[in-house]
């Protein structure tokens, strides 16, 4: 089955594909019209703090789900979903470190375990893309350039950081149709924290991105920056918690929330 | 100090006024521009599920911020408040059951406290009188009807309830102007959720209210309900905690946020 059926697929049927191991690589694409998620699971006793932290911070953590404690299923937006199982990579990290890169986390699973599903910036590409303003890393087919800046997270217990944003370069005569399409959706990361200068946010080379990968900037193209879903996940390494399972970048949960639903 | 002064006041110096116990009435209309918020106190060990309960219930429990554990100040939406004092009235629920209204509650004050301030529905009436919608209960002077519902909150640890909603009858030709001013506020409601016919959501009679009072209701008008910042004390009560500590109905807290800057 090749990548275009995937486009077409229904989330159910995909997470299957995953949760059998037919699919193990990158989500971007897959279920066209249907919101994907970061995943974020931590063990119940940091879960307080770290719920407080996407309160604080919902640009960079807007949660679409948070499941009840061990539970591997969720309620609301991936029915029959397992959330051990249904993402194609996940990392485990204890203390800080990544020990592990695995296709299924059902073995290592907690009854203490509180899963965090958190909006995903593909949702409002697709939304851009549509209004046609064009996205530079999927037309160079690469992974979004992401920056660390100097803007605050708001803390929480022992959750704190600085906010990663990820950068898109819009040619100036859309900028603003890229801020109202992106605000109308503020459950996937919501308007720009930033539009132009890089160095006004403390970033020293747009060339150089602290993740993924540099894309081109023409004559005549604003960068602007979105608050990134990397920012939680930068959080809890600095917090160190004894174990922490994500998903792998770019290895999304399909939920079975169309992205014109999260207009809202 | 007549009324129209506290309108132009700034909310500091408000808060002063009702710390010190020059003011212990009602809080509407005073301080026009800013937001005012409900308040809920719980113990932290039943923060984690309240706080999981507003993520799950948004429209009825929008947050503006939560409190870090014992913490009488605040961090975002009002510098230098005082959370045990700076309300006119105060109720303590011990077991779900009233056992007293205080204008301080700084004798109660626990270690383990855990304030959550939510968006209030006077910040989108304030919208809707701008954009010349009329305000019912406000014309007449009476406290808005509220009505429990037959719509399910997403429940979360203890707590669990019925949606409670306030209507507003507006006129059939300024129904979809409601609907786009409070969906540009989402930190206080946001949009209505049901139009027309009472029945829909279990609501017998328009003429009883559950809670606040009656209000006329002329010929083109329609019903519009939005969720109410009550549906997480009516949920609170059911969980019967040890102590919780909200506001008095219409003794809001005053803070330092304007009503035009919740509109993202």
């Amino acid at each position: 089955m090749d990548k275009l059926n995937y486009r077409d697929m229904k989330p159910a049927d995909l997470r299957l594909l995953v949760r059998t191991g037919e699919i193990t690589g990158p989500t971007a694409g897959m279920c066209g019209p249907y919101a994907q998620a970061n995943l974020v699971i931590l063990p119940k006793s940091l879960a307080y703090d770290f719920l407080l932290f996407t309160q604080r911070n919902p640009k960079s953590c807007p949660l679409l789900e948070v499941s009840d404690e061990g539970a591997r299923a969720l309620k609301f937006i991936a029915s029959g979903a397992d959330i051990a199982t249904d993402i194609p990579k996940y990392r485990i990290y204890e203390k800080g470190i990544m020990t592990g890169e695995y296709t299924d986390v059902a073995q290592f699973w907690r009854k203490d375990f509180v899963s965090f599903l958190i909006g995903c910036s593909f949702s409002f590409e697709a939304e851009l893309l549509e209004a046609g303003v064009p996205v530079r890393h999927i037309e160079e087919g690469r992974n979004v350039p992401m920056y660390r800046t100097n803007i605050p997270c708001a803390s929480a217990g022992a959750f704190h950081g600085s906010t990663v944003v990820s950068m898109r370069p819009i040619p100036r005569e859309l900028v603003v149709k890229a801020v109202t399409v992106t605000a109308a959706m503020p459950r996937v990361h919501g308007s720009p924290l930033h539009i132009g200068d890089p160095a006004a946010i403390g970033i020293a080379n747009l060339a150089k991105p602290d993740f993924g990968e540099a894309v081109t900037i023409n004559e005549g193209e604003v960068p602007v920056f979105w608050a990134c879903g990397v920012t939680p996940q930068a959080a809890i390494m600095e917090a160190k918690p004894e174990i922490a399972i994500t998903h792998a970048p770019g290895h999304m949960f399909v939920t079975d929330v169309k992205n014109v639903n999260l207009k809202e």
